[in-house]
């Protein structure tokens, strides 16, 4: 980082500077070599979702001791660590090198982090007291349930779960999909996206999200669904049917028929999380990469890998894309920072767009380095390359974010034509002088 | 295929076209209805690799009472349907659509079909008898050992694991992974290449194949390995140690140091029908993405899906890539048709290298498509994308057939300089005259 | 050719396999190396639009005395050479080599291809008797005035050019640009399409085709555009400003409101031609760039520049791009030979898309391997780059091609979607015997 | 510029956001409209080469009263306006906006900046006060000479002109080419680089730099280069002939055999220059793009151009494109503030490879939007596509700094594998433990 980035490390706060020096002595000499033994730890057939290897509570409780805990929750919140979003997504980046132990195990991984922050921007105290403090304790994970199998979830309008008030509860019926987390034995909430008022003229206020405890009669994880042959067990990624589950009207996140506005809250920064995260995927994969080419034993028509001019042209391009996409995600997050999500939104998008695709186009390579090893899994490079394909469709996909882009870049269109037309009637009048 | 290939069907042999329509009738109304029961009449846990579902039994009854059965062999067997590379390309198409059954239903699916064509060319009578006449039965299953962990196999020359003559055995000592079939439990054979003559100057002298029957003591099949996260059960990928295996000096193949000439046999036609399969599989892709696009509950922003322009594009430039690369892939075909592998390289090399990155493209504009739903099993677009993604290592990585077709097509440099010398003599003869 | 098509050369006629042979020494050998001395006798300043090389004469009576003459008019056409559209495609080819001398001088270069088809095609006796016959012995030249500046041409419905009757007259008014071949000297005729019923409900039957011979009064031509810095004297790309242009009614093509089905009649051929030149200019590009790098008096960093890996891949990825392209436009020719130009509007469209951007990539590559002067006119590479650019707007811009190939494709979606029901229906009824 | 970087312009000095102010309203307000006047003064014919447009001079008083003259030297110049690189670059952005004018009239236009650094850097007080200050008050113009036609230039120690020391003279003999600016009747000084001792064991001691003033003889400029079609005069890329040319020993720069040590203080911070006036190119190609596709009078099948899905997406993306390449141009400019551009190698070859390729992708979809007239000279896309394709060779071409980028990167392999051990041995310990 220190060395590729226009954010100069040197002139952040010290106090910052510390903790990225230990989040990164963190993950790489703690997370990192943990990696081997959470696999072993894990249940074999259905015990993998019943069982979470104990190596992860161990990291959390050093995490935590480190002051590495809840590091996400900004400025914002009382609870908050007070970094701003360019500094999280430092940080992000360095968890990102090991996105299955170090988001957990320092108490910053999704879906948890976008619930935590709804419920301390939006939660009644009493849901806080009962939702927001355990899950910023670590001592229970949550999911959020938006997408449906059965509508184009590209356009959130499309959604069709039914919440429906009757007396002082609310009755939901539904189906849900790629529920992340909803596996976890530890799951306890599911923030649920649905419409309470389908026929408001405003389509952007048919909505509201409820709270519904796990185990809430009504509610049946049916399956994990696999993304590529993995099934990410213990969190996954769930299909859920509602039916007819009641929860009181308490459960209330803002208010009906405020959902779009809670979810659009909640995702400025958490792109930007993933993406600074994907960032130190790619790092990573690059590493593995050079050291893969440089390895003495593999040498091949008389030369070693890494003397071959194609594959040091595809280190070279995996620099450079690495690079401009983590400025586009940290502008991103410095955009935020001096104002708020909405006022990034333009920036968002760029690196919600870039990222996945750059860190695709880095594992690929990476994993063609590897041979067909590369798709084993005795290297991370085909896992990192499932799990970041997700982020192509996650939030919006690529090509909602793009029509969006553009459409508002065009909006600059009109003032550039009146431009165009001020300098064409100097131009003329230059011109008639001649 | 008949509306989209400079191969007119309408010319091709009464008799070839009959088979061509019966394999389509076979694979689009039975293997591809018979793809779910499929997975779930397999095994779950360990007995994935233990039970071979019945259905798949079926299926090759039937393909053999229709004549859809050995197609893979060509005219120059005895065994043989007779079809050429062209005819049978065409026909592996068709099985490429439903790549998990339709090719083994017929009796040609790798690693078989090499290994077959390798007996039938190289074998002895004794060899044929013991190995051949099964494996053309579809009674048992074999693999082809090459690959090996430990050095860069992109390179051939590189392979280490050790065959000692020792009177009138064959000692095997090393380790081999990717070993696709080794799995299986009817897989009764391994084709192991090694090298028996390490000191040899002839860098393609040193190696030698033998027949090592499943089971041998000394052999130890370790693990699948997954790609992605598939196992590929019940065949899958393996890693296999040889140590101190014996085998009869009887089960060379073809002699002591002829590993390298055995293997250029094998690859020439093998390299077309996995292209040819690739071929299938993207128009299978295609068929789903359209499908899913023009789905009237999937709208989104107030269109259908295949009223965006974006999508559309991704589907013309789909169809573009795969009737090009079909083109590229059946004229290495009738190349080797016209002559042999060996004079076909160029046109191979191009074929495989275009195949595998075409359809991959494919298949992800497909899964994007069909949103996270697309890497989920419940379509079967993420699985091909799996085992697509290994072509471009199989029989050799994307670079090497780069590095060579670029070398070889280098050939006509010196000609074409001449040309260019003599077009400039007379170019300054008539300049001169001016 | 020979080695790399599908289409087999040596099954083609004999007739034509002279032809081929001819046209292929006649190029080479006698094209090529006229073009400097072209360029040489070329006027200076205004001259360049008056002085038509005597080079260029030369090879015309030679071409001609060859049977070199008239070849693109295919059977259909009494005055044809009665080549298929496979043969000329071939012989297209070969022309695409030399696109400045060989075209022209073997009397197959466009605009006048179309233009002479057209009046072949739809000319009344008495029009073939004043333009077809001069044209088809190269007596004058003719261009075709569709694009006008102040509308999206590439929508033709749009175009605004007023055809108005006034007795026996037509009276022209309006603006186009792009009119190729309108600054030769030889130019005696603009084929030119204009709104004649503008109010016709019926978008595609508001436009006529009349012809206007050179020098009629109210006709301007404005200037020659450029195409970069190039302005393709003597033909040029002209702006022509038609201004109370009366021409008498019998000069109309076809009939009034048919402008759209002469045009339709003549783009099919005409796109193959081109595409087919573009192979041409590629394979020239390639052949220029292996000369380059095989140049013994450049080496870099102790290697041939031939020895980077990176311009063997350069190499290779170009060898691959032009054989996949050719086999597109060949196959497109030969639908159109096996029916029509309208039924093979799908293949026409993919080769459309497919040539011009593969030669682009392919000089961008030529050049590269030049260093500057690749961008000189020291070789030919940086002209062919220009006006192989305007391929991709020529006859339609590649969006358009591009949207109407993805739709058409998309017409499949229905048949595919009820295959797929009773395919699932299939599945079903197996599933449910288990 | 003030939405989209991570440089915060409000954080800059107040001067120069004074001068960033003033330099973007003299470039859109004074440049941009005088293109068309310098267009007509230009001269005719052979005049093109003797005539510079009155309205340059104009410009150039405006630009110094101004006070924006000279604006590229930097701190370490007493001569210099103090701004960093970053400062500066952001300038170079706003002038590469219209770069045919805005720089020259800074006086801040290539070859002259990196021509007067080696002055003030390396010139003695003679050579200063003869050629530096006449530089600086833009009263004369200069090149620099190093490209030769017979040699792969791309590696600079092939470059073969030959300097010989007789007496107080050093003699030159050698052949030149690409020597932008050496067309400009202003031109009084060349830099030329030669060997003047090619036995020297190190390669890269045997060049020297003298100085040679226009007009010496001996010095023969043959012609200028097109590219593209375009003679870029007044100033020209010219080739030059050194035949005898003698200059006394006092002109040379730094001392025999420091040519190299010489070159390398010149590229970086002009590589930067050319990166940013790219930036401002690809901006107004993108203002040109977003103003035609919204121009209301074209609308292609029924919808206005911007409605397209394709178009919006071409817009997104070179959003995308030009911001993150601005990203990594800043990047490199400030590190070389932040130390030297030695120890800016990497980040310089980064922004080096990517902006011309940036910019070219931008500028074709801009010329695609405006049909073939953005091919013509009536948009200046086409004239900016051009000059952009040079940037790809300049100072060394794609291949070269890719290759040197992907060795540079290769360097961490080293500590990256030690890294991984040490991560492989505590992962053993901790699975040791289980």
């Amino acid at each position: 980082m220190a060395t590729n980035s226009l954010v100069d490390l040197k002139k952040l706060s010290p106090k910052f500077q510390d903790l990225y020096a230990k989040t990164k002595d963190f993950v790489e000499n703690d997370c990192i070599p943990a990696e081997k033994t959470f696999d072993l730890q894990m249940g074999k057939g259905d015990q993998r979702w019943k069982v979470i290897p104990p190596v992860l509570e161990e990291l959390k409780a050093k995490a935590r001791s480190l002051g590495l805990w809840n590091l996400f929750l900004g400025k914002a919140y009382a609870e908050g660590a007070g970094l701003s979003n360019v500094e999280y997504g430092l940080i992000a980046e360095l968890t990102g090198r090991c996105p299955k132990l170090a988001p957990e195990a320092m108490n910053c991984s999704a879906p948890d982090t976008g619930n935590m922050e709804v419920l301390a921007k939006y939660g009644t105290p009493a849901q806080k007291e009962k939702w927001l403090i355990p899950l910023l304790n670590g001592k229970i994970r949550s999911a959020f349930a938006m997408t449906e199998p059965r509508v184009a979830s590209s356009d959130a309008t499309n959604i069709e779960l039914n919440i429906r008030r009757e007396g002082n509860e609310y009755v939901l019926n539904g189906l849900k999909w790629w529920i992340s987390g909803a596996g976890d034995p530890r799951c306890a909430l599911y923030l649920v996206m649905g419409k309470s008022d389908a026929g408001n003229a405003d389509k952007h206020r048919q909505q509201s999200i409820v709270l519904v405890p796990a185990g809430t009669p009504g509610v049946t994880v049916v399956r994990p669904l696999p993304v590529f042959g993995y099934d990410d067990a213990p969190e996954g990624h769930c299909e859920i049917i509602f039916k007819d589950v009641r929860v009181p009207v308490e459960n209330i996140i803002l208010g009906e028929g405020r959902g779009f506005e809670v979810i659009q809250g909640r995702l400025g920064p958490g792109r930007i999380h993933h993406c600074m995260r994907t960032i130190g995927i790619a790092e990573r994969a690059l590493e593995y990469m050079m050291v893969r080419v440089t390895d003495p034993a593999r040498r091949t028509f008389g030369k070693g890998l890494h003397e071959h001019g194609t594959i040091v042209a595809d280190i070279a391009r995996s620099r450079i894309e690495i690079d401009q996409t983590r400025f586009l995600v940290l502008n991103a997050a410095q955009k935020i920072d001096e104002g708020n999500a909405k006022g990034a939104l333009k920036e968002i998008s760029m690196a919600k767009i870039a990222a996945p695709n750059m860190v695709l186009s880095v594992l690929d390579r990476a994993i063609q380095a590897h041979g067909a090893g590369g798709l084993s899994d005795d290297f991370p490079l085909a896992k990192f390359y499932a799990s970041s394909r997700t982020l192509r469709f996650a939030d919006g996909p690529d090509e909602v974010h793009i029509s969006q882009l553009g459409r508002n870049e065009l909006r600059r269109a009109d003032e550039t034509r009146a431009k165009f037309q001020r300098q064409q009637e100097k131009s003329r009048a230059l011109v008639s002088k001649l």
